[in-house]
């Protein structure tokens, strides 16, 4: 190599957030001749599939989220960089944090979404969603004292509504949540107090649509109902949350729910990105991007993952779902690569969908990969392995795994820790 | 047994602190005819001796952490209050919380100690202690984050003041955090960064007395300055603390340590229990107690562990110390199921010492036994041995040892979350 070729600077690619998008598009350049810069306001990385469980003692914050540096530590062509973005100059190309400025000739967005309460944002204190660490030990810590509270209740009014557990948002998390919340209550709990039985504690699941998991085919929306009222929990469909306050939750029938501990898993609105870049969005606020992932008008601007809104070429629209983040962060990156080279990479990105997966509790799960479905024990193991095996990072694979083992062995479950205010 | 005897209330014990002596003291009556109350402010256990560890990102908080619930499931006669203690009334004989009062036959206070500034308590800002989870997840987030600013830092000087930490005490707490933060910045994150290098860290640990470690004979003391020196850990001695802030360390001596991260590791003084008590303390804070444990002039209060000042029969005192403690709750448990029995316990309390354990760094720790003194390897998996054997329930121990043995193979450092604000 040649001192001038040698002193020609690289393209600077920055990708601004560290989710299944931004993570994915960084390793994939890893190898290219370009520097590259990941963006992200924590210093790890996020398996949110996992964060559930956080938030019902089964697993640490850190059994599911990896320092990014550790990460991308191989790859001497990624930096990474402990900002938040306040924004985007499309005209000098460049990235905007408070006092810095981060020039690029390639932008990949990747931001992900934040619960969203459907213009109900007074709803957010007493019905907290789950999407960050913080999120997950609220949550816990919430759910964990509700049970400490109704030990040492006065009246069995006000016992009743602490053991009462509100999931609001029939998808994947609240499933999940509903099914966890029942489990911790019905077994990993049982035997720990004298004064209330948690086994008595009521646990209901609300969705305003007809049926839960809606992108699963109908017969699996049934197993997966009939699991979670075997474990307990207390599913209404068809009935949408008109009101939800410090004491409980109104439904659009009337009903009310005294409920002193509400979790919010109904909605996701996409990051601020569409602002930043002054981009036309879809109503749940992603940016509306070509059939290439690029900002229509800026070839060198890219958004992913749940941050943009992507009809295929086929028609269909891409599903907010880490595999899909993924398949766009590894597309976006050949993209770059081939411009890089000079080339221009065709083809548009096409979104695999490998299954759908949701777990309702310990052995229960269920499983439509298209060509089959499972449901029972075998989804169960397969949800399972699919999930340790997508985790980054060896410790956090044994320790997922030991974690499930003993729970699993035990009914107990190890995280149990209120931590922040116990008042 | 008939309906007159059942009908007979059983002495009530209440036992303020889950730590080290007061979880003791309830699991030793677990199967005595008393109904016991363990009253804390927390759900958990705390596993003190490695509280370090999470702050220096090895473990996570529920590896050191477990619920007390689970820990006296199986006694059917402990119950677990979560609260906070207000004050006690003597004359009533009852434990004064927010809006209750919980009367007793025996009380036993166990409530520990926090960190003391030695009346500067201005310092505490910016020199956090480590008491607790929250002061270890907050140091593990300023080390962390220090590591994060230098590497964006504009100037060589705010640079090198961001990468020196200094840790402020030569005792157990001091030596092993100073091994632990020089280890992380030399080994762990030595390849995370592209603009600083960790290993450039400077970490400084500062003694007002002539050396570090003073309870353990003085050849130790020299083995382990050798210790740190060698992991890369400046050691000063004999030279005290005078002003601490927000941009470092001022000594006696008039040097003066430019450090954006402070730890304090130098005093802790005794719960507010004295004045609960209205009892005649030592100089700590700590309550004064008879050579049975028990509060001068009632024979059915006790105050064990960090909290009292124990002077032996021999004139000796007792050392605040997890096995001290440990010992002191069983022995309090054996005086109170004496006396329901009728009897009186007429042994004073004996402190028996086992030894003296630090740990400096992957393989390396003293031991001084009295009658045998180790040091190295040796040393380092004896003290291994004992955290693991003494953490409490089984998934603690698995999940600790699973760390290390992660921990020792890779150099990693699995739990490096900066969880809370990042600005």
């Amino acid at each position: 190599m040649s001192r001038t070729e040698r002193a020609a600077p690289r393209p600077r690619v920055v990708i601004v957030g560290a989710g299944f998008g931004g993570l994915n598009a960084a390793l994939a350049l890893g190898k290219a001749p370009v520097d590259v810069t990941v963006i992200d306001r924590r210093n790890y990385h996020l398996f949110q599939p996992l964060l559930y469980q956080v938030a019902t003692a089964g697993l640490a914050p850190s059994d599911v989220a990896s320092p990014i540096r550790a990460i991308v530590k191989r790859h001497q062509n990624i930096k990474v960089l402990l900002d938040r973005v306040t924004g985007v100059d499309l005209a000098s190309r460049e990235v905007l944090m408070a006092g810095r400025r981060l020039p690029y000739d390639y932008l990949v967005i990747a931001t992900g979404a934040r619960h969203s309460y459907f213009g109900n944002d007074a709803w957010e204190p007493h019905a907290p969603g789950l999407k960050k660490i913080e999120d997950a030990t609220e949550i816990r810590r919430r759910v964990l004292l509700a049970f400490e509270k109704a030990e040492t209740a006065e009246n069995a009014e006000e016992r009743k509504a602490l053991l009462t557990f509100a999931v609001i948002g029939g998808g994947p998390t609240g499933v999940e949540m509903a099914g966890a919340i029942a489990e911790l209550a019905h077994k990993a709990l049982a035997r720990d107090f004298r004064n209330v039985n948690p086994a008595s504690a009521r646990v209901v699941l609300l969705e305003s649509g007809p049926r839960l998991l809606a992108p699963f085919r109908p017969h699996l929306s049934a197993i997966v109902r009939r699991s979670l009222e075997r474990l307990g929990v207390e599913v209404r469909t068809g009935d949408a949350v008109t009101q939800c306050g410090e004491h409980g939750v109104t439904l659009a029938s009337g009903a009310r729910i005294e409920a002193r501990t509400i979790v919010w898993g109904a909605g996701v609105a996409a990051s601020a990105a569409a602002k930043w870049l002054g981009a036309a969005k879809d109503k749940a606020g992603r940016v509306i991007v070509e059939p290439d992932l690029t900002l229509p008008g800026h070839r060198d601007v890219f958004v992913i993952g749940d941050t943009a809104s992507i009809i295929q070429t086929n028609g269909r629209s891409v599903p907010g779902l880490a595999p899909a983040a993924k398949q766009a962060g590894n597309y976006v990156a050949e993209v770059i690569v081939s411009a890089v080279a000079g080339a221009r990479l065709t083809r548009p990105f096409v979104y695999r969908h490998k299954g759908d997966l949701a777990t309702i509790g310990r052995g229960a799960a269920v499983a439509d990969f298209g060509w089959i479905t499972l449901s029972g024990r075998l989804a169960w193991f397969t949800w399972g392995m699919a999930h340790v095996y997508f985790l980054i990072g060896f410790r956090n694979r044994i320790a997922v795994l030991l974690d499930w083992l003993w729970a699993y062995m035990s009914f107990h479950r190890g995280a149990r820790l209120i931590t922040g205010r116990t008042d």
